[in-house]
This record gives structure tokens, sequence and C-alpha cells, in this order.
């Protein structure tokens, strides 16, 4: 299947990369450019000069962009190329609603829709591993398997289009509550003069045991917070979900308390680390309460 | 050694069977004596009538009871029978400062102490795979560690006195986190028409992953609520980690917020649920929304 790839970003890059390793990788575009003809001269695989014409040589189209906007508006400049059942794949981490409203557009032109997030940053990208969460017909989602296959090492079909952005908001609330969980529990233990260290290795085979404890409380324990997932990005998609929950009247707590101290990371000039620097925060709070004391 | 145990509840029934199985059993003693009665009826091992007659007969004495004032009470009544060197190991769940209170008062009989706070419910006490977290000298732990390792499967030294009260708050304190974090996650998931049972299939392999996941996830999915660990034990140990916070003039927001939810769920009649039926509420917000929409 003749496969166009649209967004060179920090995910977009290597998941191009291995389907260009896969042999179905017929273009690229990139909004800047420049990036767009590195990628040509280290790969071999083109760079188009618009959506269109890459959609027009292609029977599917992966995107992998920043923003609900930035969606719909590749979306848009695709048009002139799709053709009947030309396969558009979307990677971004965006809203449901944008997710079927991409839908519905593509299905003017009789284009196929899949929203794909992704999951497993971009170490996941590069070696291939990411987990992958489909919305969209069976019949797209089982022409677009083998694509999504290279690109992820587990593939999963959750329903309808908007079903993928909905999972990929569920692994965002889960992931914001269980960094609460372990950077509030650690700065506690470390309040308590515990060894931190020995504290995980405890944890970690009980009850309280988490991927993120064992692969993030380390750099609590370290104080360094080296990426990982950026505060800044765990924001952005913690905004969708605060979107998605109010659609439906409704304010998420764990979602609502997290985006507060993302806030306050960001103003400190913390955007930029892992999300485990929420630790900061929380050890910030012994640090104020013993002063106050 | 001979060992005594005192405290036949849900917990230490199983764990003084362990210890009877292992021929390393002497006596124990029950505040309410029918328990101890039947327990001597059925493994041998003779009910004694006072802690005092027990620690006269014994090298070490473990306890497993419900409060910090117990703890406390249980210490008070060991006191004729304690010699010098005698070992008090306290398998209760308390307060670190009652943990060091308990050590001074048996000081005084120049006797030793450990907390050992134990992790993994019932079924870890009876397959003798629960986790020991203990504070206590090096020395006297080392004496302690081979009746710890009948009861236990993995048992960890992690300081002074009160340093296993300590980890064991840690680890309710993260519990707590990771349960805010996988009930509002599949609240939201629900409210989202999205399939749970795959949502948790395509979750627990990624950041997202928990043992609580894994485990208590279906409860959610399920509607029901099995043990597990009772909500009205969470809220004690919470309350524990609450006071020890407070002690340094911190509030923990995880902390404070699932007391409220478990408040509500204890007023609500579920109290006596696994802890995963915080589910409930979260359910509820979306049902409450939609009805205001």
């Amino acid at each position: 299947m003749k496969t166009g790839f649209i967004g060179l970003g920090a995910m977009g890059e290597p998941m191009a990369r291995n389907l260009a390793r896969a042999g179905c990788l017929t273009g690229v575009f990139n909004r800047t450019a420049a990036r767009g003809r590195r990628f040509a001269a280290e790969t071999g695989v083109p760079a188009f000069p618009d959506p269109a014409a890459l959609a027009g040589a292609c029977d599917a189209v992966l995107l992998c962009v920043s923003a609900d906007a930035d969606v719909l508006e590749v979306v848009g400049r695709l048009g002139g190329g799709l053709g009947p059942g030309t396969l558009v794949i979307d990677c971004s981490t965006v809203a449901a609603d944008t997710a079927r409203e991409a839908a519905r557009r593509l299905a003017r032109h009789r284009a196929d829709f899949l929203d794909c997030p992704v999951s497993g940053g971009t170490e996941g990208a590069r070696e291939g591993t990411l987990a992958v969460m489909a919305g969209g017909d069976t019949a797209a989602f089982e022409r677009a398997r083998p694509l999504l296959e290279v690109v992820g090492g587990h593939v999963h079909h959750l329903g309808p289009v908007g079903a993928g952005q909905a999972t990929k908001a569920t692994n965002q609330i889960m992931v914001a509550g269980i960094n609460q969980a372990v950077s509030e529990a650690l700065a506690f233990a470390a309040a308590q003069d515990l060894p931190l260290s020995q504290v995980i290795d405890t944890l970690r085979n009980g009850a309280a045991a988490s991927w993120f404890l064992t692969h993030r409380g380390p750099n609590m324990v370290a104080g360094r917070y080296p990426l990982g997932f950026k505060v800044e990005l765990h924001a952005k998609d913690l905004e969708i979900c605060r979107t998605m929950a109010a659609r439906q009247g409704v304010q998420l707590p764990v979602v609502e308390m997290t985006l507060l101290h993302y806030r306050r990371l960001i103003a400190g000039a913390h955007g930029d680390e892992d999300i485990s620097s929420l630790f900061r925060l929380k050890a910030a709070l012994f640090a104020a309460g013993g002063n106050d004391a």
C-alpha cells in the first residue's frame, strides 16, 4: 500500500523512518519544508510540496501533528488529492470530536478515516513498540493494520471513529493520577527520612506497583527529570480530557488538580521536564510546612 | 526461637498458623478468649491467659492488632513477662510515633522492638507471601528475620523504629492515588461508551500500567467489589498518614480527596466493600452531569 506521512515532529519522524525502513513509504510532507528535505536526503523518500500532491500519490496518509486545528487544517489541504477509499490515519492526540469532524469532512471525498493516537513516547516511536489506539470502521482498520503494526508493537481497535482518542484520553487521565500517587507518596517518604530507593524496591512488588513507580520513581530520588514525557504536552492532553468531560457536565478531580500543578511547574520554568517533576511541588509542600511550623 | 502471637484477627490468625506450621509457635493470646481456644484446639498450640504469661514463656512475641491504642495496651500488658532481649514485633498498621512510643516503653524492660507492618491482604497472610516493612535495630531485625520470612515472602528493613510504619503509610498513600487514577479514568472511559475490558487490556501494558488496574479494574467493569481491602480499613490507614503529615504542617491533596470520597462511600453503606468501589462515586459524577445537562 503506497503510504504518505505528514508531520515529521518528535514522534512523527521516527514513525516515518520505520515505515520507510519497511519499504512502504511513498513520500512525506512537513509544514517546515527544511525538515522534509532533510528526511528525504537521509532516507531517499521524497518530500512532496503539499498535502494534496502527497495524497494523490498514495493509498494511505498518516498524520502526526500537534493540535486539533492542525489536524483539521491538514485534512482540508488533502482535499484535491483524495480519491474514493483513500485511507487517512491520524496519529495525533486530539479530542474525539475533532476525530469525528475530520471523518465527516473526509467522507465528502469518500475517503476513510481512523483516529490512531499512540502512546509510548519517542523511544517507543523509534523502536516501533508504540501502543496504537484505533477508532473507525472495522474494514478501514483491517486495511490499516499492516501499517499500524510497523509503527506500533500493540495495535488495538477500540470502536468507531473517536474511540481511539477517547482511549488515549483515558490513558492520560490514568497517568496523571498515578503521577499524583507516586510523587505525593514519595515526597511523604522523603519527609519521613526513609531511604527512597529502598522504599521503591519495597513497594514495586505489591499493591502499589506501577510502571510509573518503577520507571519514574528513580527520577524523583535523583531530583532529575529527563524526558520521558513533557509537562507541557501532558497538560495539553489533560485540557483535551477536561473539555471532553465538560461536554458531559463533569469536572474530573484528578485532572483539575494535575492541571493546577502542571501550570505551577510551567510557571516555574519546568514545563520542558518530564512529568515526574511533579515531585518538586509535592516535596515543596513539606519544605513549606516545615518552615511554617 | 520460642515465639508467641497476640491478635488472631483476619490477618493475625493466618500468620500465626504459618508460624505454627513452621514449628516455632509456643503460644497465643487473643483478647476474645474463645478465638484463642479455637486456635489452640485446631493447632495444638496453647492459648495463654494473659500477655505477660505468654511473654514469660517466649523469646519473641508478634502482635497484630487494630489500632494505635491497642498496640500500647498490649505492650503494657506484656510488662511482667518481659526479660532482657525479649523481642517484640508489631505487625499492626499504626503511626510511626506509636511505634517509637512502644519501643521506649519496652526499653525500660530492656526488651527490643521492631515495627513490621505488612501488605498483601488476607490472601498474602494465608500464603505467607506478605511484604514485610521493618523498622528497628539491625541486630534485632536479623534476630527476627527467620520469623518474618515465615509470615512474609518479601522482608525489607527500612531503617530505625518507625521506618516500617512510615513505609507502610507511603504504600497506603500511593494505593489511594492509584485508586483515584484508575477509577476516574475508567469512569471517563465508560462515559465515552468505550468497551472497558478492552481499554484495560490496552492500557495495562503501557505507561498507565499498575497492579491495581490489572487486579481491581475488572471489579469496576463488573460493578462488584469483593475484598481485597476494605474501604473502612484504608480510610483508617489514611487517617494515620494524615496525622503523620499534619505533624509536619502538611495537608496531602491525594489523601484528603480520598478520605472525603471514602467517607461518602461509608455513609452510603459501602464501607465493607473493596476500595475499588471508589468507581461508584466517579461514575456517579457522569450520571449527575448527564442529568444536569
